[in-house]
């Protein structure tokens, strides 16, 4: 009987987890739609004359689709062997997240709101769709923002304290007839000014104001090409590696990554033609 | 009598589709402007003030523009030996799509507006000046852009989540007052804010909102480097390979990455040529 | 007497259009001095508070001004070989347009906000102070941007019909109550949006509107990274060569722009080295 | 006894300036800890309701803080062994700054809210946590920037132009009406524009003025590629330059382009090394 239940578990696991299979392909499409689907529900749910109006049939969907994401839920975790590293995985805590909230509103109705946490689901589009070269773009993606972290990091480092030193200055130099309440909306200011988003809710009026605006103007203008430079140069990188270097090994020494034209090896100084 | 239809029918292919003759540019030219008037009459005829004022102006207008779109429509259609090959053509639907929406408004009134559509057919501009170096820019734009669109699309589908996962969290935060009402406005506001367009007409009213709109603008301000850092890696490698270093190898060392209009092997001295 | 004359001419050309001697040097400090004064003048001037104290102080400042420049303007005439050659150059025109609505405004008083057509005057600034590497600099600039224009014209036409027929479809969606209420308006709306201005004086209301406002938010925030990656393929190309090419010329047939490395000319074969 | 006391200033040189012992690290945590907790205070002091309601303990918190500083810029004085030198030092000057302002407001009581100048300390923070790679990365940063400032300087002065001229034709063609009441407020809305800023404050409203408008963003969408551009050029060639190809040539056929790691010569297969 063991064997017959670790059967079942294998096949499960098939299903659930691989695609390869036409049942596993089937799962995985509904899985995707039915994701889809729970993230339009909780969006229109929001909306106040559409939830008067359905709000039966929201409440009633919104419980369907949680209970079936508890059963994928289960199913996930009695289907694998190690339970808890599914359940500690970043997919694991997104599923729990996405499907506990309406459990939870059944004491608190505020939780119910935390539904949109399913968004995250999302993400598991990638994994359904087996979109292998998505995937590798978004490593490549990934590996230059990676190789690019701490430059980005002192970046935004820089960023946040011009912004507290310039809110500062706004603070003194406008009174709260324009907004400049305090320093913390102040600095909040500055933040919408050099990222040029520019809301409007917050103006400087004073002349002097204005010129101290136009000069954090011209600054986000002109240092948002500082991460651009940084991640340009870090794709432009790992780009042009390709032209220059193949990925023929030495049938020496085995060492890659020489330049095209290489005859030979860099390394180990044998010939790399044969 | 074939004989003679298929001259008729040769030349106006002559007229209509090239640009060798005198007919043929003069016919061009007729077009562009054609074109450029119907656009200015449609933008004019929707200015209400205006169009109280001139309205038979604008009403004969468009019927002898449309007459003669008509006419340029049908005589593409017979004189091409592939009639089919043309309407549904890119450029053929967009033909179509300019030249109904009038005959419909007989029926629909508010079918008018659709003639608007014909700004489509600014691209024929493309086509008719012969652009052949503007083109040839263009389509290494183009070349460029469908290198990277895997990658693009990751991050549009990225940054769209992150927006449907800010946008709830805002929900939560801000309450009706500040504009926040339902969760899809909420997303609306999300990428207002990260694409740094900052309409102002939905802001953040509470601290806490505040802040997280902060993070918001800071990273839509940083992520921007994504696709420039993208596009101009690949406009670099496309650029930098065509146009000064070339493969070809010399005949007596071998040693490549020469000039493009190299003669003598910059190492050897030998002839590169035959 | 003509050679007399002719040596006076000479002085003042050197003075005028040279800064080697101590008297052309001093010329050219004062005449930034004067511009700069003359162009913070007019924007005082035009802050009705500040006129109807300072009227007077104001419109004597502008004669003695005007009169000044009068004085260099026909002074630079006269002093060049060929009057016409300054009159039709770049910096003529700049230096007549400057001067002469001051005098127009004797009869026309509306022609008097033009004087402030003289911040153009400041591009003589790179002039004056004879920032060799400053000029060398923005001439690199230049020559990428021309290098680049034909893309970039292809470009900005292709925003251009984007923003038209998005203006055209929110008309269409959106009623006049959101101030849609023309089609050139809507466009003005697409551009405000696309270029992620976001004023907020025009914004969707609707759903769909809003919908397709943030299609538009999200193609602007993507398609800026084309004239980026346009540009910046230039500059890395530009100034990527200058570590592969050095400027050294072949002695035997004085080609230059070589490989770092070469020992040879890459057109004649001769030897590079001595 | 001077050799004892030179004892205990070189112990308090090594707590203060060093963070290889033990006290020193703790000295340094603390510092960090106090300087992020003096920049909260005096941005939660600003918020007026928080203000009423704490008052005494910020008074109190404050003039602990500022005594604490105090101790410690005239420990850092007296540690060193030329006091000069650190007085006059970038963060001699800061240090002092975040210090004076509260002794100042005993007589001037404005002069309290220039305590917010301690943001500048968190500058400090790359000191203390002796993020020798973070600093490596912004000194990169900063060598990319130097290298680029002249054509940044041409492009910030050319963008100053720009908006002067379109502020002035904007205010000559807007009236008082739409906000633009005067040249320097006109050049402050042709930066706000330009810079993709945006806030809708100042907005034209004439058919002419949007259609001006529309250019300077398109103009402004565009421009924000050459700051871009040129910082990313410098990036990629510091970036390209040091990590994969060196100019070390070989000593058997003088070839160059090797990789860093290279052993032997990739065209000749000679060893590489003496």
């Amino acid at each position: 009987m063991t064997q017959k239940k670790k059967n079942w578990q294998e096949r499960l696991h098939e299903i659930i987890y691989e695609a390869d299979t036409k049942a596993g392909k089937r799962f995985d499409v509904i899985l995707l739609w039915l994701i889809l689907f729970s993230i339009a529900l909780v969006m229109l749910e929001s909306v106040k004359e559409l939830d008067a109006k359905y709000h039966t049939f929201f409440n009633v969907s919104e419980w369907i689709i949680t209970i079936l994401f508890t059963i994928e839920y289960i199913a996930r975790i009695i289907s694998v062997k190690e339970p808890s590293k599914y359940i500690f995985s970043f997919y694991g805590i997104i599923d729990l997240l996405s499907t506990i909230p309406k459990y939870i509103s059944i004491i608190f109705g505020g939780a119910h709101a935390l539904v949109a946490l399913r968004a995250l689901r999302l993400l598991r589009v990638f994994r359904i769709l087996k979109l292998v070269r998505f995937i590798g773009e978004s490593e490549k993606l990934a590996k230059a923002l990676k190789a690019s972290r701490h430059k980005i990091l002192v970046f935004i480092l820089a960023v946040f304290i011009i912004c507290l030193i310039i809110g500062t200055f706004m603070y003194l130099i406008e009174g709260d007839e324009s907004g400049f309440t305090s320093i913390p909306k102040s600095v909040y200011w500055a933040i919408v000014t050099l990222t040029t988003v520019g809301y409007g809710d917050i103006a400087p009026q004073t002349a002097l104001g204005q010129m101290l605006a136009s000069v954090v103007m011209i600054l986000g203008y002109g240092i948002i090409a500082i991460p651009t430079g940084i991640v340009t140069a870090e794709f432009t990188k790992q780009t042009g590696q390709k032209i220059d270097i193949n990925t023929q090994s030495c049938p020496n020494c085995t060492i890659g990554y020489h330049k095209d034209n290489a005859k030979y090896c860099y390394s180990c100084g044998s010939s790399l033609e044969k």
